[in-house]
């Protein structure tokens, strides 16, 4: 089933708002050929993360704007077609970051080797990749959890959101998690062993909330943002935390909230309650860290510790869809597009 | 000298907005009398701090309010008076917290004992106090500051931002000074050794920033908010740290500011750019610390490495005036009222 293009997903327009259909193309063009010291990678499958959000817009951010007509960025686990490099070999199984396309060449340079028969090639994307250390070192190093802390995590049911509580749980807190509808809840509790899980979809969520986390919140682990952020704020404790890694709910924000300019009144939170409130991005903070936390992680897998669901999406034309369907909190679990099948 | 009555200062209303002499009332008591296990302290030294405004509101914060009719509380340096307590005799300095008033009574619970002839007992409100203890745990424990870090520190001449920038001198920090004035500005350059002061009164006070921080803001020690923090926050860097220890342009407002709501803008720019944002409150954060904090501060002032200032209002009468000028940026370092002659 040899593919004679590579087809390619190009930012097509900048999107106003909420990402639509229109702002990527699907193009195609020639498969390149590896040079001496190169090799062609092929992907199987692509990570979709909510941070390709603020890629696609030219705001200043930590990193560049993907340009126009230029090829969405992305991680993937691809494996090696054609090998001109003397350290990778074809078929060897590669964590690499070349985008929404099927193909791409690679010097080598920044990619970390799986193996040439991985048992689950795709966690190398979430559990064992970027949404799980992202998750591993936001809670232990920025909220520092106690035994019997109350810990809560929004998008409890997300790449990251998933692992943090796990994790929380291995660490004695008691973990509330916040998701999207009783179908989502429900897995927190049963299947992630969460103590509890609000519904922010409810009319009463901010009650609910507040009822669940009786004795107040010493952890608040922030990847949302927004509505979740100002039921959480109140709740807050003196000396919590608040590992910051992601706002979602912010994302296709296109100006900010009316008034009152409630900045000061955050402010005056975390002085009065001497709270930690401390963006990261992980790899730039702990990329130095990344052993200890596969150490741990892996075994704690291999342990049945960790439970970890992905979201598969069929097929690179989907991604698009699959994208904008992420930013509404459709996906249920680690968002992955299978590209291509592995040779 | 002898007084035949306790001068008392009590809170007789509570502000809405800006204190004003009406909220205070002087009244006259009887000098009490120390039983078994006590002694009557008489205060030299009264310390007046912008804390003392959230004592004044009955909004929850971290401490209780003041009652009504109640002295008004603040640190002191006294002198013991008269002594049924078998530690402490007669003529003796300590460290108490005994108000706004001329005498208390005391069982030595949470005195420091600062010695029979000490050569400044004031220091031990300022620099060697609470505010020097502040200034140094929140810039080196929260801030980190690193050796050609760009520190900036609002109220640059205050009680606690004058320390901040001078042990970021001592610790290799490129230090940016805001204050009040043309006058203070001087004073901080001059004899604090701040390497630019920028007047926050200046009509192009964000530009006048923006220049002196051609690198950026690693370091942003807060005490007042407001429009200082809105034009520090543009400049900060990525892994800027952000140590909250006071609000003081927020303290005497009646509602929250106009919209836009900034709060999430706020987020973002933490999320974005990594950074720590953390409130504290020294003793409760840091007592256990204090002993490290001594030791250096005491060398430094011993070797001349760090200027002092005291603004000294005689008169506890004049307390409440020299309060009232304290939160409108009236003082010229740290603000101690001399309420009684030594003995």
């Amino acid at each position: 089933m040899t593919q004679p293009t590579n087809r390619q997903i190009v930012l097509a327009s900048r999107p106003v708002g909420a990402p639509t259909a229109d702002n990527f193309v699907l193009t195609q063009s020639d498969i390149p050929t590896p040079a001496q010291g190169e090799m062609l990678l092929r992907s199987v499958y692509l990570s979709l993360d909510p941070y390709m959000r603020g890629r696609m817009s030219d705001a200043k951010s930590y990193a560049e704007p993907v340009g126009i007509d230029e090829v969405m960025v992305g991680g993937t686990v691809c494996q090696v077609e054609a090998s001109n490099h003397a350290e990778f070999e074809v078929g060897e199984w590669v964590l690499a970051y070349t985008g929404w396309q099927d193909y791409a060449l690679s010097n080598g340079e920044g990619l970390i080797k799986l193996g040439k028969q991985p048992s689950h090639p795709s966690y190398a994307l979430g559990v064992m990749g970027m949404p799980g250390f992202t998750a591993y070192m936001g809670l232990l190093d920025i909220g520092q959890p106690k035994e019997g802390d109350t810990l809560v995590v929004a998008a409890a049911t997300g790449a990251v959101g998933s692992m943090v509580g796990q994790i929380g749980k291995l660490k004695g807190c008691r973990v509330i998690g916040i998701a999207g509808g009783e179908e989502k809840c429900q897995f927190a509790k049963d299947t992630l062993g969460f103590d509890e899980c609000i519904d922010h979809k409810a009319a009463d969520f901010a009650e609910q909330l507040a009822k669940a986390c009786h004795n107040g919140i010493d952890i608040y682990f922030e990847n949302v943002g927004g509505k979740v952020f100002d039921a959480v704020m109140p709740l807050l404790n003196t000396g919590a935390r608040i590992p910051l890694c992601g706002l979602i709910s912010q994302y296709n924000a296109t100006s900010l909230p009316e008034g009152p300019d409630r900045m000061s009144m955050l402010m005056a939170q975390l002085l009065i309650k001497r709270i930690k409130m401390q963006g990261f991005i992980i790899f730039d903070d702990y990329g130095h860290r990344y052993g200890e936390f596969a150490a741990d992680m892996t075994q704690w897998l291999a342990q049945g510790k960790i439970h970890y669901r992905e979201h598969l999406v069929q097929g690179l034309e989907n991604a698009p869809d699959a994208f904008i369907g992420l930013l509404e909190g459709k996906n249920f679990g680690k968002m992955v597009v299978q590209t291509n099948q592995p040779r």
